[in-house]
């Protein structure tokens, strides 16, 4: 008897492996992000395993980029300084075929930051786009949300993700209640999580700074997309146990991140 | 037999109003805030109900600013792009009548934030200006304090605070052991909280963003500034009671507002 | 018989006591610092007793050194603004003989930050210069690290220490598993601390700020960086046993410090 149920595209076995090889080699992550959440970015980058580096101004990004092994651009408070940072290290990672990132926080209904995130896009593809429903209906053309939350489900952007992930030969992360993750052909989703990561601040950037840990980890950005989002998001699950309310969770967050074990990851992860 | 104790200008139970009303419809705060208190303001906003962005470049603030249901200037670590911004936000604060709130951090001894208050006093009212007494003392033309700390009580600053809202048609926040509010008129007294909340940095201006939270809450800015500071300091000492150590205190504190009841607030804030 | 062992350069009983003078007369600790550890800078600072006040603008910087007590210039995200307020400072600093900690975080393949670093040596001799061993070996002319984590060990960055501390005239304090201070004569090593430390962003950073603060204290250079290393790490120690786990450590430590009695610090640091 064949099952009809479709395999996920990536193997749940092969997450707790991805988790393992960063442990073992800790990626290089120079981070260019926003101010609010540049400390817990790098929190959770060290309770994950990897080596984070804010290495965001204009005249060192680019050098620093071609020594990173992954890049996060996060668009939340870009200024003259990191906006110019950005493109020199994009510029880099192009040229070095560097993995990066782009995390395009509120991008739709704020002009400036869409014109940054498509001055990047046209200067080389990133690894993996992270975004919610609304950034990335947004930067697929749609209007876009309202601030920095979502209007719209993974689900309802999943159509436009997959159109954007083709177009620029990326993979796109959408996410949401099930993050949903597809590089225009695959999709994967991931349906672990708990509400409270919407009350603690920069949980979604910091899912982007370590999307691009694994990028420096692993070749397959499905499978580091779907690996970070897994283990922020198990983590999650695991924190919100012992607390569900957001300043314990915030500090239980970390330390699951830095408990969690490949095996835990492969078991606990609610992939389809 | 009347009474010769004259009752508050605020009634306690509209404190409760005013939190359930921002819990039903979180207003979207724009704050553009410093670089040190960034992740908690947004952290306290997010555990207490509201929606924050940190929107601060002079490119989009002010356009943002038109979608912003309240607007926080916090003048602790100003830069040529976020200086900027700040007068751009309140410009389309002023066209818009959109309520923002002035935390005139260190005015007085350091000019070039003073010269940015006063301009932006110029452009329009704020809704409310909060700050510690020697911040208020030195914004009526006193002589200020020395760094971010206060020298000087909220009772000694009283009436220049009264001067003030009066001058500028706002109403003035005085923190201290005995927050005082006033809209030159009417004064409100809130004797709650825990002297650990000096210990953590930002209390203070994460109560100026919840303070702008509350004016895209409610309409009388008295209300908004009073309902602001008995939350913050009812759930400070309620945090207190589970620890008064620094660290823990402030993880504490995200806790009891996010879990704090209008009617809690009600029941437990000292207003005189 | 005479014992063979050399005493330490500097007393455990001296640092009680300045830590005790510390905490009666609370220094105010200028911090140009960088948008990671902004915040946590400054609730080390708080929890351990001192004054902290992030001011970093051009305009401001210069005037505001002239009444602090000490000031911390951290190279970790230099802007143009920022970068041109250290300049400011520091030479308000150099007028005045106001003692200023310089910590010179991924100095050396990192040009620009290294540019600032050697300009800010030309206008004045820092009371402290805090670094792991790669940027003090960068410094001293080595070729540096990778980002901002140690390729080396305190103990072969020694040697050039002692060099760099005796051609600038200053301290200079290596951090690592055992910390090891030094005015070019005189060694002061300090044991304490927990691997969880290099765990949670801006320890380091949070210490340099911490040398500032003593150094606004006592006269003594090497017993300044002495006192607060001790604080930091005997605090380590301490809040370890509670939680080795990144996030819960962070909130302990930042309770220890605040805990920590002159005493207790006498008694448990571990100099040699």
């Amino acid at each position: 008897m064949t099952s009809t149920i479709p395999l996920p595209s990536v193997d749940a076995r092969a997450l707790g492996g991805a988790l393992a090889r960063l442990r073992e080699s800790p990626p290089l992550v120079q981070c260019i992000t926003n101010i609010v959440v540049a400390q817990w970015s790098a929190n959770v980058l060290l309770a994950s395993g990897a080596a984070p580096a804010m290495v965001d101004n204009p005249r060192e990004a680019g050098p620093f980029a071609a020594a990173a092994d992954a890049i996060l651009i996060n668009l939340g408070t870009p200024y003259r300084d990191t906006a110019e940072a950005m493109i020199a290290a994009v510029t880099t990672a192009a040229a070095n075929a560097t993995p990066w990132v782009l995390d395009p926080v509120a991008v739709g209904p704020l002009a400036w930051r869409t014109e940054i995130a498509l001055t990047l896009l046209e200067i080389g593809s990133p690894a993996v786009i992270r975004g919610n429903a609304s950034e990335i209906l947004a930067l697929g053309g749609g209007a876009g949300g309202k601030g920095v939350d979502s209007l719209e489900t993974p689900e309802a952007a999943l159509g436009v993700a997959q159109s954007l992930a083709l177009r620029y030969g990326t993979v796109v992360a959408v996410s949401g209640a099930v993050d949903h993750i597809t590089d225009g052909d695959r999709i994967v989703r991931v349906s672990n999580g708990h509400p409270v990561m919407t009350r603690v601040t920069g949980v979604g950037c910091a899912l982007g700074a370590l999307i691009a840990a694994f990028t420096g980890t692993v070749d397959d950005a499905l499978l580091a997309a779907t690996t970070a989002t897994a283990m922020m998001t198990v983590a999650a699950d695991t924190a919100a146990v012992s607390s569900s309310r957001p300043g314990s969770f915030a500090v239980a967050l970390l330390d699951e991140l830095s408990d969690l074990s490949p095996n835990s990851l492969t078991e606990k992860v609610h992939l389809s």
